[in-house]
């Protein structure tokens, strides 16, 4: 019963849009992983029985799980005992802990993909795009050997994480400078934050502020063709990326920066050393295995064409059960022209920013149905608003469409 | 040839105090890592003839790949692209994402060798004990909310990270404070790292503050079979371990703190939370693996044996190549009663802190004969020390060995 549920949800994402080829190899997945969804879902269920509480606040994307388990065992790395013992990959490397293979896989995919230069840019890999995000900060900063913190700012909604990540060490070199369209000094160097498409409202953004003493950083976790149109190969002085959201690999933390000028990148490799001395062998020795996978396309279903499917299949749905009501919005996104897919595509953002009236706080609300989201404030932004996240397990998110009536149903007879 | 060198360079490392079956066992090592030897050593050939640079400097722990790689096929481990996609490892568990199973394995092992007291007490992973540093430091501070940052202290010789790791961040929290044995200061407080056995000399110590305020890190990486007797489980605040200098395995970036008081551990939580959202799964499923490998001595020679033969006979090698002069000199150990080995044995540290004369450079002494080490002044020492890291390849062990005859030689007819 419970498989035949899980080959129901995934039918019915079905998109117009999507090729049949592609429909069938969806449900050629979920046919596999029947087994696993009945070990998963029931052990889900009994969560759900315990605790009752459907967790949308983190992005952790375990939707890509029925993908990875649908290709078996053809992708799994072995390694012994006696590999990779040194703290060295490759000495000769200005980034002496990155295996030159992973290198090579992170420039293939690009260059297969379509979404970054790499020609002539430098690799830097890091534990995630976090400790990534804080090696850029430390590069930018650190030269400039400031007499007060550098500002690091983003426009609100901005990623949780940005103000955590440039307060927690209480750092002389820079501090959290909120949201970047508030910004008006002239006279300071400062560091915008730039996350494109962005977390959490999946809007393509530009930089804000454009001030001559601006440096930026380009988060670009979410520009893979499964959330939104690939328009370009981007070329940016710092790019950031990250397995987390690209192939799902969250607990491998391993993401990597694409970096214009050597002496940011050498620096960026310091921050490294001294923070973990470098990045886990086995992290990235399963990161080459599974980017040369999706580069070369070698299993049946495309990766890229199931992450596209899902998503799309997941929006398709909340937007239907949100249909006729403006007491919950979320956004729209005109399609666009994908030079990957080499179509007009929808985008389906990685997170739902759903909005609602002014006065609701909308964690709350969610709380009280026994649904955890990310409210509005954590963004810099007011708490009607709410982030929450498209990249969990089947199971959670028809769970979640199916308590989405009464909460709007509750709203629509609440007075505020 | 080359294969036989280096099984004579092993030969010659049996101490009068090994027993024979450890002896043979490590011959049998010697044999099965023989073609392995002669790839690695023409390889070192072929970059010393290149460079001609022998690195003691980096305490790069390759000389443990002997024993990996006699070990064979055994204890490779296997991972498919499915497992292991969530940041999560143990969503119930403070450390949410430490795998269950290393936990217990990290325990198993403290009580087998037993080095440290565990029950009651908390663990924490980290990447590698630098890491684990920060997050200590972070811990002890954080929620002080001090005006101006604590000082971090260490008793010179100090281990040369210590400044870099307390410094780089410019933090506001703690920063880098010197020399321990010249803090004077009774009313603020104070972080003490106590590293024991002691980076670089080998030193057992304990803090020399000893104030009120003061708060206490103890850095254990060293506190291990093959480099010190184990004379009871120790069991402070908080004590760091690493993978790397325990089993040799560093690429791996896996260490451990036991913690005695909840908060400061979740507060360390919070901080790899922020700093790398967690560790490796890859990493953690190789060191459960490993540590068990050791805890069930599931192998012919067991692997702290053969650490302490191979620590044993450098070490005798190095004093022989030194007896009779007083130009270079390492320190003494007295024998001390080992409650893993059951016996008395000699302390074989990971490094060799060499004196020379005052007024020597003993770092530009060493690189004129092409030899990277690592000078006092990065300890809190004068130039006339250097620490020689002891934990490399046989055959680059072997080629200094060889050296250090005509470096005496030198320094004798030298005039300071």
């Amino acid at each position: 019963m419970v498989s035949t549920e899980a080959a129901v949800v995934i039918d019915s994402f079905v998109p117009s849009t999507v090729p049949a080829s592609v429909a069938a190899a969806a449900a050629a997945v979920a046919v596999v992983v029947e087994v696993e969804a009945i070990k998963t879902t029931e052990s889900m269920l009994t969560n759900l029985n315990q605790q009752s509480i459907l967790d949308f606040d983190k992005g952790d994307p375990t939707m890509y799980e029925a993908y990875w388990k649908s290709i078996g065992e053809d992708f799994k790395i072995t390694i012994s005992a006696s590999e990779a013992l040194s703290y060295f990959a490759n000495p000769k490397s200005f980034c002496w802990f990155m295996l030159p293979k992973l290198e090579q896989e992170i420039r293939n995919l690009h260059n297969v993909v379509g979404n970054a230069v790499v020609e002539g840019r430098h690799i830097v890999v890091g534990n995630g795009s976090s400790q990534l995000i804080q090696a850029a900060l430390y590069a930018l900063a650190e030269p400039l050997d400031p007499s007060s913190p550098i500002s690091v700012m983003s426009a609100a909604p901005f990623y949780s994480c940005y103000p955590q990540i440039a307060h927690y060490m209480r750092s002389g070199l820079f501090k959290w400078g909120g949201d970047a369209h508030a910004y008006d000094r002239d006279d300071q160097p400062y560091i915008e934050m730039v996350n494109c498409p962005n977390n959490p409202d999946g809007e393509l953004r530009g930089p804000v502020v454009n001030k001559a003493n601006g440096m930026l950083v380009h988060d670009l976790a979410y520009y893979w063709p499964q959330y939104t149109a690939i328009t370009k190969p981007v070329d940016h002085n710092i790019m950031l990326f990250t397995m987390s959201k690209c192939t799902g690999h969250a607990g491998s933390r391993i993401g990597w920066a694409i970096v214009k000028d050597s002496h940011v990148a050498k620096q960026m490799v310091k921050f490294l050393e001294i923070s973990t001395i470098g990045v886990s062998k086995e992290a990235q020795l399963r990161a080459i295995s599974i980017l040369e996978m999706i580069s070369t396309n070698s299993c049946s279903t495309n990766f890229f064409e199931f992450g596209q499917f899902v998503m799309a299949g997941r929006w398709k749905t909340l937007r239907e059960a949100l249909e006729g009501t403006d007491i919950l919005q979320v956004p729209n996104f005109p399609p666009r022209h994908c030079n990957f897919k080499r179509n007009y595509i929808e985008c389906n953002p990685a997170y739902a920013w759903m909005k609602a009236q002014e006065g609701i706080n909308l964690e709350e609300v969610m709380k009280e149905e026994n649904i955890r989201v990310r409210g509005g404030g954590t963004f810099g932004c007011p708490s009607n608003y709410a982030r929450l996240s498209i990249l969990g397990r089947d199971n959670d998110f028809d769970q979640f469409l199916k308590k989405l009536p009464s909460i709007v149903k509750r709203l629509a007879h609440s007075k505020f």
